[in-house]
């Protein structure tokens, strides 16, 4: 980050006041007569209804509106395990996404726990405040612990977004620059570097979307995930194969398909020369890329390439997916967030891709033109319609496979 | 509750949206410009900040300004132990109050618990999100066990309103009625009925105001806490009597100061013609009192009356406390509130009653006048005048006692 960003950056949280995000009152409360119904008596009154049905809560209180942005500091954004509190900045920065693009009310939780038991325990007895929770930057393997345990234990929906927003997004990205491409998911040999919350949830997620077992390599610190390794953790041998490969170069040797969410330049010219022709090369990681998008376009200009940043086409960014699909989810009160409601946001998000990009999208980036195309694999964030196309696409989802207590709901657009 | 107002209360949470918060953005963050600040990449910078000295989360976060209002629903209003959701819609009340009157944002946390050990666990675990934290509607005895854990583990304010902040109105109202009536708190024979969270720390606090151990009788269900009984907790074994008394009628005879935090109409005419001259009848059992005020002064017409009612004169309202009790600890970052603290809040209270109400305040309540007395013993709810006395006179005394990181604040009037 330059030294001029860092400057803005810490005014702008600093200034007038700390923090980005504050409570605000959505009802009258000026007067005697309107605080008697706010607070005693008359508050007297919906909890009743709440203590005669828990599920009253959803119709008096704002707890049908709120998800809990929870972290417990150990994989904040690339920096690793900053503590518990220095995770804040970045829980209020999804706060204030949420609401921006989505209406949607959060409280970020920062946990001290030492232990994912601890971590699981401290969320399953704060839960009934919320409608939804989003798990955030914490470590791998914990994470998917803790994600399990949560969601076995809950009945709101838990959302790991760095596992299964983040692979939402290179999903429905991927899906448009193999089609551009002239390949098909099932047949692509598709390389994963990085077996973290990511990669895992990435590859999980593409798997149930077609790609074939057998055409994945997943790569990690070590190198190629092999069935003959004994230091793989129960996440990681899902995706052992058994191959003589052993290096990143080995893999990549007639890859359609490079996935990066690992670490800044640890692709090379060379590994990128060795795959087939048409390739597509994901490099996610932030803020620097496995390779560089002016590097990879220079070495082979046959090259799909997207980056997890905002100055180059084809961000995959989180923002597309999460305040959206806990929209959809929270307005049929699902129970919790399914593959089904996966792949449906996956595909919307695809289609969106796919269609002509509206003016006032194109002025908001300053630019004259956006087609679909190798530069352009993915809706932009500031894109109005995805408020309009992802929450109905999971809510209808959440209806079809049984896990909503709502009906589709009557103010969407009927699909 | 009448029908009427239970209909509008229920109304009043449910429309046109559920409940009475939501998240609001203090921040810039519409175009990309800005959510690069917000979010990646500027993020990072705050979160380095915080990770190199965590108190720099005063200064970049919200932290500062966010109190945790949190319940776990076992003594919700008069209601008893409704469950951990039925408290959300006070707890959100509590919230609206803080913000109203304040300016201090709140999360409303329910936690689902049932020992007061994971309790006190969860909380302290979600703590480093918060600049204080206010416990709320907590059964007695389990109150005093988790709030004196908490203030023991915790570096920030831990504060039971049921507690404290109705001590400390208490104790202000009572300042007033005592002078009023010619007496001295160092002499009155005091009676308080009820030996839960608010009886107890009522107590514990006009012992640190001077009242003498030996002229209080603390009764309970069972009647007078006396040395003899087998069945007190050490909360209210803390004041028990050696005496012959044992019923309230008993203990009321000669009295000059009944405080009742009980039940409904536990007093009677006959116990009220048994106290001594000019007595002092707190009669705070919501919403219906241990006397009728009518009942009361119809009865004698030499009495001090208040309750806990806002359409009779003298109400013990809490939202005379807590809002401006936390504004001036998180201005100077108290770790605690002390005694100093609520001393200073008492006192800061007592002394607003005995000034001339502004023409505002009466406005606001559609009166004539208002004057120190009989029948304004106690600052009235919507006084702006609040917000500019007693967090001054909060800060001060945290600064003098020891427990301010910060120094006496700068746009806060000269004491």
């Amino acid at each position: 980050m330059s030294e001029e960003l860092r400057q803005r950056a810490l005014k702008y949280h600093a200034e007038p006041r700390p923090g980005k995000i504050a409570t605000a009152i959505t009802k009258p409360c000026e007067d005697q007569q309107a605080l008697s119904l706010a607070y005693t008596p008359g508050v007297a009154a919906p909890v009743r209804e709440i203590a005669a049905d828990a599920h009253n809560a959803y119709r008096y209180t704002n707890k049908g509106n709120l998800v809990a942005v929870i972290t417990d500091g150990t994989a904040v954004l690339g920096l690793g395990n900053v503590g518990t509190l220095a995770g804040k900045p970045v829980m209020e920065g999804k706060a204030v996404l949420f609401k921006r693009f989505a209406d949607v009310d959060v409280f970020d939780i920062e946990v001290d726990s030492d232990t994912p038991e601890q971590f699981i325990e401290t969320v399953a007895r704060i839960a009934p405040t919320f409608g939804g929770i989003n798990l955030e930057d914490i470590a791998a393997p914990h994470c998917f612990v803790i994600e399990e345990a949560l969601i076995e234990r809950l009945n709101i929906p838990v959302f790991h977004d760095d596992q299964h927003g983040t692979a939402i997004i290179i999903a429905a990205g991927l899906l448009n620059a193999i089609e551009l491409q002239g390949k098909r998911l099932e047949d692509a040999k598709i390389v994963c570097l990085g077996a973290g919350a990511a990669g895992i949830a990435s590859m999980r997620l593409l798997l149930t979307l077609g790609m074939a077992k057998e055409n994945l390599t997943l790569v990690d610190r070590k190198g190629v995930v092999h069935s003959g390794r004994d230091d793989l953790n129960v996440y990681k041998r899902e995706f052992a194969r058994g191959t003589e490969q052993r290096s990143l170069a080995d893999a990549m040797a007639g890859a359609d398909v490079f996935i990066g969410v690992s670490g800044p330049d640890l692709l090379t010219t060379e590994m990128l020369k060795s795959m087939a022709d048409k390739p597509v090369v994901f490099a996610l990681s932030n803020p620097d890329p496995e390779i560089r998008p002016e590097t990879a376009l220079a070495a082979r200009d046959d090259l799909i390439m997207a980056t997890g940043r905002s100055d180059y086409p084809n961000q995959v960014n989180n923002v597309l997916g999460f305040p959206f699909i806990f929209r959809g989810a929270l307005d049929v009160q699902a129970r919790r967030i399914n593959t089904e409601m996966q792949v449906a946001a996956v595909h919307a998000l695809r289609d969106l891709a796919r269609e002509p990009v509206p003016q006032a999208v194109l002025d908001g980036y300053g630019i004259n033109n956006l087609s679909y195309g190798p530069s352009y694999i993915i809706p932009k964030p500031i894109d109005h319609r995805l408020i309009d196309r992802i929450p109905p696409a999971v809510a209808k989802a959440a209806v079809d496979s049984g896990v909503a207590r709502q009906p589709y709901p009557a103010h969407y657009p009927k699909l």
